[in-house]
């Protein structure tokens, strides 16, 4: 049988499935390959029945389906899982051929694998994946890296099944990233970004709930309101949506039901332990993660909770309708901080590896498609658009604005949360970054005393260049 | 010539000669070697002169020089320069000696090593060193662990030389940690403490000068009293004496003349990306390494400053003195959190590797010599003697009385300082630290929701076990 398919895809769970259903819909016809090969016959008699996919019991098979030059994508568990699949491939593929690694990988196994599968001059691309099922399905964001040769030959594919953004619905969210595992690092910033967001969002939903007492059709409301203003996103969207689901089985509120124990699947701990290589002050997804970890030990929290008293006085006593607004403000100034963070890690990153990365353009990929697309994205966009070199979108002038709008109401959000003794991690972060970065003097002159007093680790002086030590014991006023 | 000396020094740099000088003290003869010769032979006609040092040119002659069972100590640059010499003492030594690595090395390369230098028949200890210049010479703290057999062959010399405590300064503040690398893992948790400890100086600092107008020599007296009181540590007490220390150049007060760029070297970093890794919140010592990656971003703070606009209304308009107190209980309060969290990263990291830790023994280690000690410490021990399965200080009563009598005052530290535009991260992290761990119920059953509804990732219920997945999107209320 001659090579009928356009694109083959290993690893049908629910991310491949959908992206695998999406090109089909765009016209496509997709060799499809599982390892659990009851998943490729179950789609052929299934959602894929009657459409263009060749079903394949084996990579053989898939790889003689494809026409050349071949384009093999991966959708499966990251780790040695993809490094086993490409050793499989390489030597049924051809040079030129190219292979795409879906799922979410450490940038450095990208980088490395982009390099081991140019060696044997076929072609490798890493690419971020975000959406979700319903985004898979109906247009994901796309963020591919890798190797540049492989760009023109998925590109049709890859812009034709990305969800489109702007007013004629017609700029894909999707574009090539950067060279080795800039698509993957992108990623990463994508989800810490969101584990940022989704933080925040549970900071408002504390305030609101117990500082206020809101029901959650209340909460439904105040979320509907916002989502038809700055914060107009779909995790908002979906927060409103969640509020007003019933536990078919109790006939309680659903989320009352869910308990409040975080996981995590390691791209925001990735982003955080990277941060901290790269030297940026990336408080946000740090404290987010923190935030999900110490939910997750809800036993000793239930003990605590009968142990470690709080404030003596812990009622809200002002108004409530302009307190609501008050969070509204905090929220929309912490995700500001959130997203200047993120580009500050991503420039940082991107001057580290060399990889020549385009700020604005990486603001639209996020624009649709993607679990944190929000309007908000497109001041990003015209942020960077105003100035490509912008260091922190602090700096730019929308933004700056913004917080300064906001800041009062979010200071009172901070400060209301610290003496009603409800935890705000996350606001509270954002905060400190701004005003310890609008801060000429930091304590930090005392610290670098310090350091220089026990350990000899030297210091600089304001007034003139060089690394100075002083026998700070012998010229300190003797104690009494 | 026979030999004579009862340990080999090699590296002399500030550590290595005070740590060679205190063993000679205690009457031990010390075999020492430099890679640069000339540190022996200056060694040796300076400060060692007329006293019992071998000096060796090189680390033959270092060897020849030594007492069997062989005791070799590396003070040396942690990284590929301990497996060199490892690599060169290998051949030279013989069954049952002892090679020891007194720097700050990443504990699992001393993991590695312990195993591979006993794999030949050695002897292998990693030991923490604390305590700077001046406790290396006249006694540090020391926290040596790696291979159980090297211990009673290196416990008199390390007793010996450790700082001593207790009411008869007989406790030498030296013990066996544990296998392989517990005792670089616990050298690390206590400098990422120390990190936390700095941290939350600075911010009272910060709200002494900025919030009270404070001037040096009214710090220099609060240090002085809340060294007298729970505070009481080595890191307070020098910090009140940097407030008396002018500049020999300018005759301003040297502190000011100091710039607000932190350096740093690594272990906090490590301790922030190991708790990352083994899912425990360490926010305070996190919070202070980003700190001090902020404060050494200067530059762009300085025209930040003339940029980002702060609150409205930045006065303090309450009583000082009693804010100074309120600012003692927001540092002592954030102290316990910070403790806290480094003692639960430590048993997390216990039951991970294995390592049978004596918490109590640990906290009386940092006791004295090294730049964490503080009376504190004998609360921490204490704590542990009364439950030496204490599974977070914040549960013992002497802790949750301590910071029930002072967190009315913290919560209004951290109000004050988020309405005056003061950034304390480390004190709000520990605040939001102590409130999100005494709450039953946190916000992360919307943050669940929100990961089942994009993601399908499933969630648990409160009133049943199991793992569920509801199709939220066909459940919602349609939107208007």
């Amino acid at each position: 049988m001659p090579p009928t398919c356009d694109i083959g895809m290993i690893g049908l769970a629910v991310m491949g499935e959908n992206l695998a259903l999406n090109m089909e819909s765009h016209g496509y016809t997709v060799a499809v390959f599982n390892r659990t090969t009851e998943k490729v016959d179950e789609l052929l008699a299934g959602r894929g029945k009657g459409k263009k996919f060749v079903g394949c019991h084996t990579v053989q098979q898939l790889v003689d389906a494809l026409v050349k030059p071949r384009k093999v994508m991966m959708l499966i568990k990251a780790g040695p899982a993809v490094d086993q699949v490409i050793e499989e491939l390489l030597p049924l593929l051809s040079p030129g051929d190219v292979i795409i690694d879906g799922g979410n990988s450490y940038y450095t196994d990208t980088e490395r694998r982009t390099t081991e599968v140019e060696a044997k001059g076929l072609l490798y691309v890493g690419t971020g994946v975000s959406g979700g099922e319903e985004g898979a399905l109906k247009g994901p964001s796309l963020m591919p890296g890798g190797s540049p040769a492989a760009w023109p030959l998925i590109k049709p594919i890859f812009q034709a099944i990305a969800a489109q953004v702007g007013p004629n619905h017609d700029i894909p969210c999707c574009d090539w990233v950067g060279p080795r595992g800039a698509g993957h690092y992108v990623k990463m910033v994508h989800n810490g970004i969101e584990y940022g967001d989704m933080q925040l969002i549970c900071e408002a939903y504390l305030m609101l709930k117990e500082a206020l007492g809101m029901s959650n059709a209340e909460l439904y409301d105040v979320f509907d309101q916002w989502n038809r203003g700055e914060l107009d996103s779909y995790l908002i969207e979906i927060t409103r949506d969640i509020f007003s689901v019933k536990d078919p089985e109790t006939s309680n509120d659903l989320v009352d039901m869910v308990l409040d124990e975080a996981g995590s699947k390691g791209t925001g701990k990735w982003m955080s332990q990277l941060a901290l290589d790269l030297g940026v002050p990336s408080t946000l997804v740090t404290e987010a993660v923190y935030a999900r970890y110490l939910s997750a030990d809800k036993e000793a929290r239930v003990r605590a909770s009968g142990i470690l008293p709080g404030p003596a006085n812990a009622k809200f006593t002002g108004d409530k309708k302009a307190f609501t607004e008050s969070i509204r403000h905090a929220l929309y100034a912490s995700k500001i901080c959130s997203y200047a963070q993120g580009f500050v890690q991503l420039r940082a990153a991107a001057d580290q590896h060399k990889w020549p990365l385009d700020y604005g353009r990486n603001a639209q990929l996020w624009r649709g498609g993607c679990i944190i697309r929000a309007k908000f994205l497109d001041r990003i966009k015209e942020a960077f658009d105003r100035n490509p070199q912008l260091e922190n979108l602090l700096f730019d002038p929308f933004f700056t604005d913004a917080v300064k709008g906001g800041q009062d109401a979010w200071r009172d959000v901070v400060a209301t949360a610290s003496n009603l003794g409800l935890p705000v991690p996350a606001f509270g972060a954002a905060l400190a970054y701004y005003d310890g970065y609008r801060r000429a003097r930091l304590p930090a002159n005392l610290l670098q005393s310090q350091r220089d007093y026990f350990g000899a680790h030297t210091y600089k002086r304001i007034d003139r260049p060089g690394v100075f030590h002083t026998d700070w014991l012998s010229l300190r006023k003797p104690p009494k």
